[in-house]
């Protein structure tokens, strides 16, 4: 299977990039990826604010999908995450939501052992999932920084991101250019601190197209739900939007007039808080497959 | 069973108000809600902008809980949540999120038979609620209408608050004084135009008291997670409140210092979108019983 290991990474999605290999689709491959800081934080006395902040938020990639074109969309499905054997968790002053109540630094060590993480004698299940994960914004809209989503993908946070869910990304340059990194062995909705349990991985997948099918932002599946990953400034900004794009799906999916399908969105769609901090807000819109299916749409 | 039928009812939580009866610590008794309209719409041509709009949220109450001092906790164990036979969902321009795009008001009536909603031929099974529930916010806060959440209860419109739920509240007022309406058959996380299925409901509950204990927003328990309810006047402002409230219950109560308490909400705390529509927002963070218990703080 072939593997790109975790040397060549990027830190801004955008147009022209060199790729750093190519893929066939139906083809799995391996994508190594390294923790956000890029491992500069190893020990407790490792101290956030002294570590190279050019460095945080590494995308392995892009990798070229071949026939991938303009206007496609391109699936990606995640078949495996596997873990290293620690992460790491820091919060600084001014970071997350929080960040004014922060006096000073802190880092926590915290080892992952038997599919269980162990914070502090905590000890809770891994959910293993990819932080940034995307595709080129195309030559239309400007570069994303890896530490910031938008409709491309990027920095989304959105624990969904897992084992057996798969992604669905708007192709806006030939080839797409996927890029991934940022995992997490496990992390709350919302990330408030700006951290989760931050770790280097081993991720699995495979992708296909879908050919001449638009899509204005991500899109994902698991086995019981569809979801649309939106992002806006304030979580205000990314509900609004993530609400209109659910609407138009759900108009088109289901051949009901709008007013009907905001009502549907109402009783029907949860809206879900991915991440609050990065600094732009990442919000999901989920609805049960047995109501709506988004590959017929 | 003591029975308060829905004939008196409150638009406004605030101190001084009458009494509509009382119930002992330990009782069992059932509450009539009137829908959020006061069954005011009740076929598909009846316009959501023709009502008489100052009958909208009424909450039956306010019930004396014997014994409820001020500086208490109030408990409020939701024992059954009984629907009536339709309830209905409306459209209005300028309501809910998406309110700017709808051109028309339209309403929809919703049958509800054998636990399941039937909306334009989709079914799904019902999830009952109770929208807006809460106690007086004491003579030193400013009165709060039903339609709006606060730091007392009211329009928190929380999916979670369903049968098997407990609720606690901050006594603010001797008696506490309960009341509670405006219950919907099915609602998605959002609430985004604004109504669930509204529907009349009948309510059985049970109430204790925990002495002189001090909490600032409702919290909830379930079979397997606690979460504090927070409301603030924009999604993130909830957020950020939720994530403070958060951090200092688990700081006090698994002993841990507030830094760890910060990582710990960005790991293991998942903060939910209750609602973004009523005009104030509200967020509830989540956290699994196994891991922290309310009980003890």
């Amino acid at each position: 299977m072939k593997i790109f290991d975790a040397t060549k990474v990027i830190y801004e999605f955008k147009s022209g990039l060199d790729v750093i290999g190519e893929v066939n689709i139906g083809e799995s491959f391996t994508v190594h990826c390294n923790d956000c800081f890029s491992q500069q934080v190893r020990h407790e006395n490792d101290i956030i604010s002294n570590i190279d902040f050019s460095r945080v938020n590494p995308a392995t990639g892009p990798i070229y999908i071949n026939g991938a074109e303009v206007g496609d969309v391109l699936k990606v499905d995640i078949l495996d995450i596997r873990l290293a054997d620690q992460g790491s968790i820091v919060v600084l002053p001014g970071g997350g939501l929080l960040g004014d109540l922060v006096n000073k630094p802190a880092t926590r060590i915290v080892t992952v052992k038997d599919g269980m993480v162990d914070f502090l004698g905590i000890k809770q299940a891994i959910d293993p999932m990819i932080g940034v994960i995307g595709v080129s914004p195309g030559a239309k809209q400007d570069g994303v920084v890896t530490g910031t989503p938008g409709n491309h993908g990027g920095n989304m946070d959105t624990t969904d991101v897992r084992i057996g869910s798969s992604l669905y990304f708007p192709v806006r340059e030939q080839g797409a250019m996927l890029a991934l990194g940022d995992c997490h062995a496990v992390m709350g909705d919302g990330e408030v601190c700006v951290a989760g349990l931050e770790i280097e991985a081993e991720v699995d997948l495979k992708v296909s197209l879908i050919k001449n099918k638009q899509i204005e932002w991500p899109l994902l599946e698991n086995d019981k739900e569809f979801m649309a990953i939106v992002s806006g400034e304030t979580l205000d900004d990314a509900i609004y939007e993530a609400s209109k794009v659910m609407c138009d799906l759900v108009e088109r999916g289901l051949g009901i007039a709008w007013n009907d399908a905001y009502m549907f969105n109402s009783m029907f769609v949860d809206y879900k808080i991915s991440q609050a901090v990065n600094p732009m807000k990442t919000v999901r819109a989920v609805v049960s497959k047995e109501l709506l299916d988004f590959t017929k749409i």
